[in-house]
């Protein structure tokens, strides 16, 4: 069966997250289904390359699925779109793949924003894409406390319980924190991330921006390889998966 | 009465438009009641600098009102966010104002953003905010375009039949078209402008940016002083009203 590579978009709000469960609608369960309205006899299985949690959301994740007939991948994506519906993902493009890509083991890179509003008043136009923090944040704290992040080591402290990854160990590529006007836009890149590892970082890097802890602080928690000697987990709606690399460009 | 000055935002894809309607729910009509919650003898009246049409967006809109009490202005804000509860409405900042300040007659400049999403996927996070075009526009041909527009000229062509301005003749002082990624984002900023002269402006330019027009064609429009020669309205929902300008800033 013909494989193809799918760039994502979508908002999280309204989903459990990427992966199917009982409890409620995944963007998984969505795309499978406007997949199999192509080939009603054949069921679809799609494999994206990171499994967002519940309310996160994507401006491009990738997704491969195999159907069981040929398709011109642009008239794939338009077909997709069309059977999406009502839902908020959208395939912004379609490739043909080669059967041995595969779209979560073949990437190489993984990339992430968090955006936090640190402003006193609610958000009207960024509600559910920001994490609403009412005190003003000190970025460039901030941003000293994520320079100690980067590079290769144990992340114990900053692993959800439930991550079923072989090891917390982990090389953390970038890690830095912005202000721009009332938001801090926190962007993370590495190869693979730890369950939760992104939105634990926030968490604790947003007690450097209160004054509560120092950077010195969270080079501590990540030496206790501890996770209750880290922060807490920053909500989901303030995180973005922004890309994936492969070796090579699965849409070029 | 004490006279008070708001920075507002608002998502505008609920309302009817920042003016009261018959016709449905309108951000003056929400804020205006949020208000007399406050002062529950004496109606609120809320004026704005710009009267932005139904599903356009503002970042930072400025109102004034008059309070039949004193209020700090920063637990005025907080008790007006808290009243307009869940309306995409929130008042991003509060000042007390001079009785010789009018939101709308004191302001000495406007700016706002266009955005056009143009690539085939329909937009899945930026729906209800961007003018969803299918193909590719040439935004450099755009700008070119939009360079000719700049400066002071009668704009009967880029004015909506019931428009009630005094005088077609606006001073343009900036249209600016920029590509990033799959926006073209296009900035128009004056003293005031015409009722939907920024939409109808961005119409015309779309037709540049598709090839159909040159930027000839838009310089002809310009002179012909008649609606009829220049392109059609563009959509509500791209438009946001970014900044308003006056001689001081009122939350300084």
């Amino acid at each position: 069966m013909p494989r193809y590579a799918l760039l994502l978009e979508y908002d999280g709000a309204g989903f459990v997250g990427w992966q199917r469960q009982e409890t409620g609608l995944s963007v998984q369960q969505v795309l499978e289904e406007a997949a199999a309205r192509l080939t009603p006899r054949d069921p679809v299985a799609a494999v994206a390359a990171g499994r967002t949690d519940a309310g996160v959301h994507a401006e491009a994740q990738v997704a491969h699925l195999d159907l069981a007939r040929e398709m011109e991948p642009r008239r794939l994506g338009e077909a997709l779109n069309f059977h999406l519906g009502p839902h908020r993902v959208s395939v912004v493009k379609a490739a043909r793949a080669a059967v041995e890509f595969h779209a979560r083991f073949s990437a190489i890179g993984r990339a992430y924003r968090y955006d936090i509003l640190d402003r006193p008043a609610r958000p009207a136009l960024l509600a559910g894409r920001v994490w609403h923090v009412h005190r003003r944040l000190d970025a460039a704290a901030m941003q000293a406390a994520a320079a100690l992040l980067v590079g290769r080591h144990d992340f114990t402290s900053f692993r959800a319980v439930a991550c079923q990854a072989a090891s917390p160990v982990k090389t953390l590529d970038r890690l830095e924190v912005a202000r721009e006007g009332d938001l801090v836009r926190i962007v993370a890149e590495a190869r693979s991330f730890l369950h939760h590892q992104v939105r634990n970082l926030v968490g604790t890097l947003k007690l450097v921006g209160e004054g509560r802890w120092t950077p010195t602080d969270v080079a501590a928690a990540l030496a206790a390889r501890d996770r209750s000697a880290a922060g807490p987990t920053a909500p989901p709606e303030g995180l973005t998966l922004t890309a994936v690399r492969y070796a090579a460009d699965p849409f070029a």
